[in-house]
């Protein structure tokens, strides 16, 4: 690896990522900081107006600022439209991927009749199939497996232990995060005679470009036709995705997310933290479900779904709970106060 | 790896595998596929009424008919008691796992005094301990780590980056799938003086036959007895078993599933995905759990056992919630309504 | 390795742990072991008083007990303030950790400008990159990777496939248990018409001493600042810790807990198994959360709190769901009884 951090003068960033400079174009921005821990050399930003208040005793050189937050220092600053995307460039333009050196590390692998890009960088104790297909300027992290014919495409990063299983499809541009496992066996079993009986899982996992798979994150291969990941969905760590499940363009999915065989998730969607989806529904396009909550059925137009319990003081959940519990009874006496005792429900009895 | 796909009469699989076969025994089959994307050479299925209809216009060369379906199709079909048994089966034969060629990977490393069968397949990169026994035909992917005096037992086939700590033992026919991590310690921590004392674990994992263990699952090792995973049982991914836990012969759990510590789940039970099992509870056999409900008490009996929380819009659950929080003061004012005030109750208040 | 377990007299025991020693100090000890399954040669231990009715009967050559259990038992016993605490102390002594022999396997890769102190142990197929520092006695099993300019601090072990990114720190004492994955990219993304522009993620990921990791768990490094986890924290597996989170010494959590960005959680906290923390709150020293709880806002004082829904049969939890979707209706029911009908609500109806 080589290259790392790089320095721009003020002016240089707003020349290639646009917006309005205001004040001093020289200073020189070596990264990107909070209001609170910046220092000189460092490029700050208010992405929410209750942070405004930190503008005044940061350290920093410059500032990102809405347009309506023109006035709001006295500092150089950037006024755009999008403070918090504008953040994003920047952070990415003062921290370009580390380059690999190109080439098959001589402690990696490769297999007759796999395809290793020359511009591609096979880390030590890399495993590459037969028939697997390294696009350019891949970088294999150390110690990954990449199965008979799976494929990688070009300017795609996988860091350590990530395996991609036999016949897998990773698209441009993907960053996979340690641990991921693309490909596994989706969790198919018949019973018979009080028995499980594995089904051979035949169907391929096809990932679209620009995806990002989190850490330890598992995607299963499909049953029969394949599990898909569309262009520019990210995805967050430890998610599992199950067999034959369609995942739309553009949707984020946060950590230990789990989305149930089949289910099909549309495009722009945001699928919060530890949220549930059962199998074999179809989330329409923009939904977005809270953290934790439970997805039991499909869900036909946009808008933010929730089941979301939050946690209270023990004591008090526990009474909660009791009188949970004690709803249906509620019910029949709320019933009986307005005279319409249930059929063959005894008069008294509470 | 070699071998693959196998192709096979309709006739053939009739003869190996039973049912009643209706029409011509002569089309060539060589995968099975869903009605809708069948084409030529392909065999379906239907396991499910619903599906009925997808027999118009299927392209399949046969199809798999529960008996009372029989009049359903011209084309050829197999006709049996349990047509999603049969698929599987009839998958098994098409898909016939690939064999790997016998013998050490130059690039792997076997401690002296571990015994490796010969007809067993160490990946690259794996790591086989002093006096971890490999059995008969097992396959080891690439990078897993077999700690020492660790057992595993013949047919089985383990993924890339698999650990199976020192003395765990894996029985015969397992499958497991990668960055599963068998035998770790667990949680075991004793508080003193505001900090924690680590307890070592000194039991082991014991897993039975034909076991199988998703990608990215953790099976921990026992504090002083062992953790026991009995024949049959097929494990999802990113499940997790505590220590001291036994799960009963047959059950299956789906991803997610958390069983916490010296919990003893029975045989043929259906642990639902997210699923929690409360430490030191039993579970009786044959108890469904449905997905993400948390089971805080022992269940004696066989049954379904629930306490899912559907998601709903977001603003309609935020009522509910309100509501719910509100329960014990709406009791209250039935029982005022009824003319038994609480004691100690100010009469009026609401 | 080597080593392994050790035996002593039972006077040798309380000579190094303190307590009391009632009866003989001759027995020989060679492991710790509950009442049931000990035999001669056991050390058991009465840690819960449910459990004393299991000293009838119990083959173990002595036993540790508390203060007030001294009678118990006329076997030969431990008397002290703590057996739970006690029984860990004794199971380290009596089960020390293995003892690798130090130095860097042949099929490891350490890059030049990477320092490996003499004592250490770097399994096969680990990769050490440029700039990392791996402390005196560290232990890496196999398949490790540690990135540029990480830091292991001394006497810290790895397990089997253990990731830990560029630049993060592991502070002395740590043990962190195969497959988990510190300081991958926090899950930092911005939106821009309709897609996502990944957020460089430049902090790091700083553990203090005498940290337990689990298996699989992930640690996510900074955006900007650094995700730190204080001193004596003890972490189970698969637990997810987002980027910018801090935890306070002392705390243990259990698996599948799931911290999101830039929580705070004091000291001497636990957090039980699968419970959710919301990102951006804080929570105070000494809090309990109950498994699968999830804390939707900051907790000011220590204690314990809940949203635990318990799994009910699930017909009964059918008609559960069912009243509680009902409530608003129920409480305009009540409403109307106690003669103040809702505005706009017309009488007669429910």
């Amino acid at each position: 690896m080589s290259s790392g951090p790089r320095t721009y003068r003020l002016g240089e960033i707003v020349a290639r990522l646009g917006g309005e400079l205001i004040g001093d174009q020289d200073p020189e921005i070596r990264r990107i900081a909070t209001l609170e821990s910046a220092g000189p050399g460092d490029l700050s930003f208010v992405s929410n107006p209750k942070y405004l208040k930190h503008l005044t005793g940061t350290r920093a050189s410059a500032v990102i600022l809405a347009r309506g937050q023109r006035g709001a220092t006295r500092l150089p600053a950037i006024v755009c439209d999008d403070p918090y995307a504008y953040y994003a460039r920047a952070a990415q333009l003062l921290n370009p991927e580390p380059q690999a050196a190109p080439g098959i590390h001589a402690q990696a692998v490769v297999e007759a009749g796999a395809e290793v890009a020359s511009s591609a960088a096979v880390g030590p104790f890399c495993h590459v199939a037969r028939g697997a297909r390294i696009g350019e300027r891949v970088v294999l992290g150390p110690g990954c497996a990449v199965g008979e014919e799976a494929q990688i495409g070009e300017d795609s990063r996988l860091g350590p232990s990530v395996t991609v299983y036999a016949r897998s499809v990773v698209g441009k541009r993907a960053v996979i995060h340690a641990g991921a496992v693309i490909g596994a066996d989706g969790f198919g079993i018949a019973p018979q005679g009080g028995r499980w009986i594995k089904i051979p899982q035949t169907g391929r996992v096809v990932i679209g470009d620009d995806v990002e798979v989190g850490a330890n994150t598992t995607i299963d291969r499909g049953a029969l036709d394949d599990t898909v990941i569309e262009d520019g969905v990210k995805l967050d760590n430890q998610i599992q995705i199950a067999h034959n499940v369609r995942v739309g363009a553009h949707t984020a999915i946060a950590a230990f997310a789990g989305i149930a065989g089949s289910a099909r998730i549309g495009s722009h969607c945001a699928i919060g933290g530890a949220a549930r989806i059962m199998g074999h529904i179809e989330i329409a396009d923009g939904v977005t479900v809270t953290a934790t909550s439970f997805v039991t059925k499909s869900i036909r137009s946009a808008g933010t779904y929730s089941s979301v319990l939050p946690a209270e003081p023990a004591q008090e959940w526990a009474k909660t709970v009791a009188q949970l519990r004690g709803l249906e009874r509620l019910t029949g006496r709320v019933r009986e106060l307005e005279g319409r005792p249930k059929p063959g429900k005894r008069k008294g009895k509470r």
